[in-house]
Formats: C-alpha cells, structure tokens, sequence
C-alpha cells in the first residue's frame, strides 16, 4: 500500500501525479523535451537510456514502462530492451550509444563518477554537447523519477500486457497528454 | 573545467540552464511550484530540505547555495543551516520537519529506502499526505539537479558572498526569473 493516499487504480508514478497535478504538468514537460523533442538520438534509443537507469535504480515500475515504450519504438524488439538491461556492451546497438550509456549508468551512481575519459569515449564515437548534456540530465531525470515513484510505495502491474498497452499510448500521445484523462479533461484531482 | 562547452562565467546548474534553456524552463517550474509555493512548509524548512538532501549527495554548488537561500528565509540564521546539516535531530527545528527530513534523506539514498515507521513518525508529528508527497518529491528534485551539475563537471565558486547574494536574488525573484538575464530577456542560447 502506497505511503499516502492515492487513487487506487493508477500504478507507479501516475498516482502521485494525480494527486499533485501542479508539479506533475512541469514534470512531464521536461520529460516530453527530452525523450520525444527533436533529436540527434531516436526516441527508441532515449527510452533506452531511461530504461537502464531505472534498472540501475531497481525501480520495477519505471523500468518496466520505460522498456515497454523503448520496444514500442524499436519495433517491438523486447529482447533488444532485454539485451541492453542485461549487458548493454554487448548489445547490437551503436557505439555511441553504448558510451552514453556508460555515462547515464554513472550519473545515477553520482554525477562526480562521471570522467573526463567516459566523456572522451562518446566524443570518439561520434557524440555532440547536446547528446552528452540531454544523457546526464536524462539520467538525472530518471533519478528523481525512480525515487519518486518508490520514496511513496506505490504499486507495479504484473501483467507484462499492461506496460504495451500503456507504452503505445504514451508513444503515441507524450507524457503530459498521456496523463490526462481519455476525455482530454485534466487528471483528477486529490 | 565542465565537460561540454559551457558560459564560463555561469557556476554550478546555471551554466547546463543556459545550455539548454529548452529543459531548464519546465524544472524551474517545478522547483519553483514545489520550493516557492503556497504551503503548510515555509521557503525557508523547504530550501533546508533541498540543502540536506544536496549535502548527502555531496554536490558543493546545490548544498551551498541552497543553504545560503534556507539562511536567507531564516532571517540569516547561517548558523542553524549548519547544525541542520551536520545533524538535523540535535537541531532547533520542529519535530515535524525532522521527520521529514529523514524521509528525504533516505529518498536520497533510495525511495525503496523509505519505511512506513518513517512515514507514522512524520504523521504524528502533523504532517500531512501533502507534505509527505512533498517532501519525498524535492528529494527526487534535487537528487536529479545535483547529478546534473555534478554529472557536467560544473564549478562552484569558493567565496561565501557570492552564494549569499545570489541567495538574496532568487529568494526575490523566483526560480524561473532568476534563470533569466538581468534585461528580463531569456538566458543566452548556446
């Protein structure tokens, strides 16, 4: 049971955002900037990027969604998402990526692991400023995220046919209007 | 030196800010609805929270200049921030903000870290669901802003008076003002 007293049917993070829409709408703006706003990267491989943090962070719900959403856009490849949680240096994904994800899995450690040399590593491989920076606060992001959704207790589906389900519909319509009600109306609120 | 090319005159998350001001709106907001708001917390037990939760991720700018904003809300009581920081329990604060101060610091840690005993202290104590979301959300917040700028390689400055008055300018302006140039024009692109 949740900490506090959420709507009971809404999973994960979209409790808390029910109950306090007024930090839910900035939030799901910063997210819509950085995983659907255009960009050197796929949304796909953003997803990816949010996937592995989460897992980092051991948060079921947001792991579980986020990868759902990364297959979603990779054309379903679920066992790419897998791959990539499992062991993403050996995953067929670009080496930018890969150093990107390097520095994603540090930020979430703390942003003071991440080295010049790891920075270097996703220079050489082809990366920009803006990939850098959008990966760090994208991993950032995924932190409060992660903490967010646990620090409350909040609740995880089992059913894997839930999060595609979910992942579709938020691939389809972003984050701030994914967490509306299906009327366009606002999310309820406390 | 940062790791991306940054204002070299801008420390600590100002520089990444006016990198991408594009994702610096959207979190100014949310810090701004969640640390400035209308709220049982005042500014100045809120902006301790955020400089306990940046002092156990050891992030020197975000420790130092939300200390020096906590200060400014408390009538300049510099002293009071640093006993909150080295052991908020001997502190003169409420036994409500203690309470929640342990849940933020475990939020800081991990949100799975958070135990329904936490959450019984910080009710007896009066908190409410509001501020028990609250408090577990600026954890999440600043656990994402200290990674962003220690993720960087941002710096901070040494000298005390620069934090307190910096502190004196936001705590007048808000977060989202603050960010912008001194004309009232946006913050330079990059």
């Amino acid at each position: 049971m949740a900490h506090i007293n959420l709507p009971p049917d809404l999973p994960g993070i979209r409790g808390p955002m029910a109950f306090r829409p007024e930090t839910a709408r900035p939030l799901n703006e910063l997210v819509d900037v950085l995983l659907r706003g255009p960009h050197p990267l796929s949304p796909g491989e953003r997803e990816l990027i949010a996937t592995v943090v989460s897992s980092e962070n051991d948060c079921r719900y947001c792991q579980t969604i986020h990868g759902a959403i990364a297959a979603h856009h990779l054309n379903g490849d679920e066992h790419l998402v897998a791959q990539v949680k499992r062991d993403f240096e050996r995953a067929p994904v670009s080496d930018k990526l890969k150093a990107l994800l390097v520095i994603a899995e540090k930020t979430a450690r703390s942003g003071r692991y991440v080295l010049g040399e790891d920075v270097a590593r996703a220079r050489a491989a082809g990366a920009t400023d803006l990939e850098i920076h959008d990966t760090v606060l994208m991993a950032a992001v995924f932190c409060m995220c992660n903490r967010y959704v646990d620090g409350l207790a909040t609740w995880a589906p089992d059913d894997p046919e839930f999060y595609r389900q979910r992942a579709a519909f938020i691939a389809e319509r972003g984050y701030v209007n994914a967490t509306r009600a299906p009327s366009g109306s606002p999310a309820p609120a406390r």
